[in-house]
This record gives C-alpha cells, sequence and structure tokens, in this order.
C-alpha cells in the first residue's frame, strides 16, 4: 500500500469515463461525477498485490495526524493506480479500500470518498508550506 | 528513479521557501520564483539511492512517448521527493536531473526546469483521458 498526502487549498475531480483496464476492473458506484474539497488533506492510495486488510489503519493514522498538523478534518481519499507497477486485483483493492472509509468514519474527518475505477480530470491546488507533501509505504 | 507523469492542461509552481532538510540539502539557482507550462507533460521526477545515471535516457524516452501520445512538445521537469523513501543525496541527484536536462534540450522539447530544494505552491491540472498518468520505475 503506498500513499501520496497533500495538503490542499482545493482539490476536484470530475469523472470523464469508466477505466476498461485491468481486465478484472470492478467499478464503483457513481454518486457524484463531480466532487471537490477545500482546505483538505488529499489522500491518492494505491492498493497493491498482497497488502494486508490491516495496514489500512497505518494509513488511517497518518491522515489523522496530516490533519491534526494542518487543523483541518476534511479530507478527500482518492483510489489512484499510479503509485506501484504492482497493483492488487480491483475486488482485493475495493475491499481494503473500504476498510480505510469505514475506519475514517468512525471519527469527526469530513470525508468525500472519490470513485474507483474512473478516468478523471483533477484539479489540484497545494499549500505551498514545507511538509505539504507526503509520501507513505505500508 | 521514479517517476510520476501528468498530462496537464496547465501547472503552476510557486517557490515558498528554500527546504532545509535532508541535512545534505544543496540547492539549486533559483531563475524564476514563478513558473507554469500549458497542455505540457508535467514530470514528477525522484532520484533514488544507487540510480545509474545511464536510467535517465529511459525516463527521457517516456517522456518523448507522452509528448508523441499527447501531441505536445512542453515538458516541465519537477524534482519530486516524494516517490521513494530512499532518496539519493542532494549531490548525486542533481547529477543525473542535470543529464535528464541536458538529454532532453537535444530534442525539440520546450522545457521549462523546476527548481530543486525548495518547497512549492502547485497548481496542476490534469486532463481527463485515459492515460493522463503514468508511473514508471527506472
Amino acid at each position: 500500500m503506498k500513499s501520496l498526502l497533500f495538503h490542499c487549498k482545493d482539490f476536484g475531480s470530475v469523472i470523464t469515463g469508466l477505466s476498461t483496464r485491468p481486465d478484472d476492473m470492478v467499478h464503483g458506484d457513481i454518486l457524484d461525477e463531480k466532487q471537490s474539497a477545500h482546505n483538505c488533506i488529499l489522500a491518492f492510495v494505491t492498493i497493491e498485490k498482497g497488502d494486508a486488510i490491516e495496514k489500512s489503519s497505518e494509513l488511517v493514522q497518518e491522515i489523522y495526524k496530516f490533519c491534526k498538523d494542518t487543523d483541518h478534518n476534511n479530507v478527500f481519499l482518492c483510489p489512484f493506480a499510479h503509485l506501484s507497477n504492482s497493483l492488487a486485483s480491483a475486488k482485493d483493492a475495493l475491499v481494503i479500500l473500504e476498510k480505510i472509509v469505514n475506519e475514517l468514519k468512525t471519527s469527526d474527518i469530513n470525508l468525500t470518498e472519490g470513485h474507483f475505477g474512473s478516468d478523471k480530470e483533477l484539479l489540484i491546488h497545494l499549500y505551498g508550506h514545507p511538509g505539504n507533501a507526503r509520501y507513505r509505504e505500508f
């Protein structure tokens, strides 16, 4: 599991189509084609082959820490296939992502869930302070 | 060496301060505090411990391919410390980045070089087509 965490002034995502790769792709339900968040922690998350579901808690702790450090409680969780060349199957990834979502929902986090399995136009506006971007492996 | 390549409508970068970490940080010269590119390939590049300088050519080929696929020749090369937990020393990274820059300059690429060793406010606007983001390890 890998994650790239950004402290964003603004983040916007527009679904432009459903991914057709890899062959085992399973698409999550699309609730909102357009999503955005302001003053948020953007968490790009890549689930890899062999990831243990328990590792989700370590990511959640990192997200909490970043929220505390920045004094925000808005989180945009964005499934992202571009931090590894060893991706889990879509089915396995969705199980772990659901666990992460459920853990984040037990707190006072204001969570926006990005869609799994789609192409997206993204607008990412990062703050410029030290520590605005954090890379984590679990 | 790792790279995250984005096909961007727009990319903007503003230097907000010089990085103080890691301890061996060496700062490149600041030519422009504010930089931007339009219809470009944004190449975030992380140089890792033990990277062979010859690997730079493989990255350059990937950048050329992305330019060809998108019919653009604008490239923003952005040193990025957030794709690995095993970073090369600043001194070693600068040698390899210089090689990448020199290789890109031998072509018809319209290159913008991001600064090495600074905190930056970033605005990244990605196109939404399939293949808008590519992750590569060399």
